[in-house]
């Protein structure tokens, strides 16, 4: 799955761990993902997040979608910052998941909160059943 | 502030249109744009649906933010899908507004909803308050 | 369903519209509903739009529950404020649904916007799988 | 704060204990909080999630509203049920901040998790800045 993640490597992300329903990746703040006020893109932040969000909820190796995503820019980041993004798994029911992903930088500070809601699937991607 | 947005130029948006309330933004899909399934990473929907918002909150030149967002992705887009965002304000009381996101592909398929919250500053980016 | 819903009743809720896809109920705001401050309480605000979801997602007559909400509170309510909550369906794709329910007042002001996302079961509520 | 609030009293609340940044509120299901399935109207659990999250929010003596809410419903919550919303700070930024309020059960399944965005005001509710 990370081999063929194109654009998580496209984007500058690392994968630091995964493990069940747990998952970790940074990114260093480039230039490039930058808006003109050298302050980190918001949707670049959400992409790392959401990333860290997919493998967690994909680690029992059953196919699982982010349905819904909710964040919270908290403080902004800047050009060279390191961040982390950890997700944890708060909550798994039939095929319904609820992961939390904190987003901080090297001090520790958090810059975001997303919290992302999952559901299981059967070999296919979003449309679950074909529609009649 | 399009001209400097360098994140939204790397990630090969293009600006269609911003009016007072409102903004237009699309987005091709290239191969490092998506993952091993080759569908778009669900973070740069999100990126095109969040400049969108930018644009459209910051069309009344007060310095805005976003401060929270929530996305439902829909039907997942695939290489060479074009898809636009287009952003709406739904709402705006003092410096909180609420703007409607909608990002569709080149048949006019709904992609992902996104619900934007935001927060006019003055002259800053985020932190609100001088941190002691 | 409406005959049954004791806590809408309860609570003081009238269903003026049910259509597919669509639902508007009301609420007048009496002093059991608000806080110390005469603002009627956040909850009975939701409550009122999370109904209007609900009749809205199961009119096409297939059991639908309310999976997800997010509620933006824009202008609080007082005392005496007749509250009406319209729900209108924005996206349904599969098994999944997206509602926006606008909580205006007497005068037409936006109170609260909600947005509900909603899955469809079968002569199940919520618990998708028997549990073990 | 408690003494007044009409509304949590006649939803049928008890409060159980706030601190500083946290707040645990209760309430037993009764068939008056029911839709016509016996199951507890998601309207009041969020209302009592959202009194939770309102006390910790404001147990810093400075007042403060909620702006935006998201809950997941995991599972449904029948009569006689007794429920127990603890809210917890995750964030504090200036005067914003993110709360997470997990419901459970007696037997200490969740029922929901929200998520709530609060705002510091200075004496005046919502509408913070007369509009010019």
């Amino acid at each position: 799955m990370w081999a063929n993640d194109k654009a998580a490597h496209w984007v500058g992300m690392t994968l630091d761990h995964v493990d069940e329903a747990a998952a970790v990746l940074s990114l260093t703040v480039e230039p490039h993902h930058c808006n003109g006020l050298s302050i980190c893109h918001g949707g670049l932040i959400f992409a790392l997040a959401d990333t860290a969000f997919a493998y967690a909820c994909n680690s029992r190796n059953q196919s699982t979608v982010a349905q819904h995503n909710m964040i919270s820019f908290v403080t902004s980041a800047r050009v060279s910052d390191h961040l982390t993004a950890t997700a944890t798994e708060i909550s798994l029911t039939g095929r319904s998941g609820v992961y939390d992903v904190r987003v901080t930088n090297q001090d520790g500070k958090t810059i975001a909160e997303m919290r992302g809601m999952s559901r299981s699937i059967k070999g296919q991607l979003f449309t679950e059943e074909p529609e009649e």
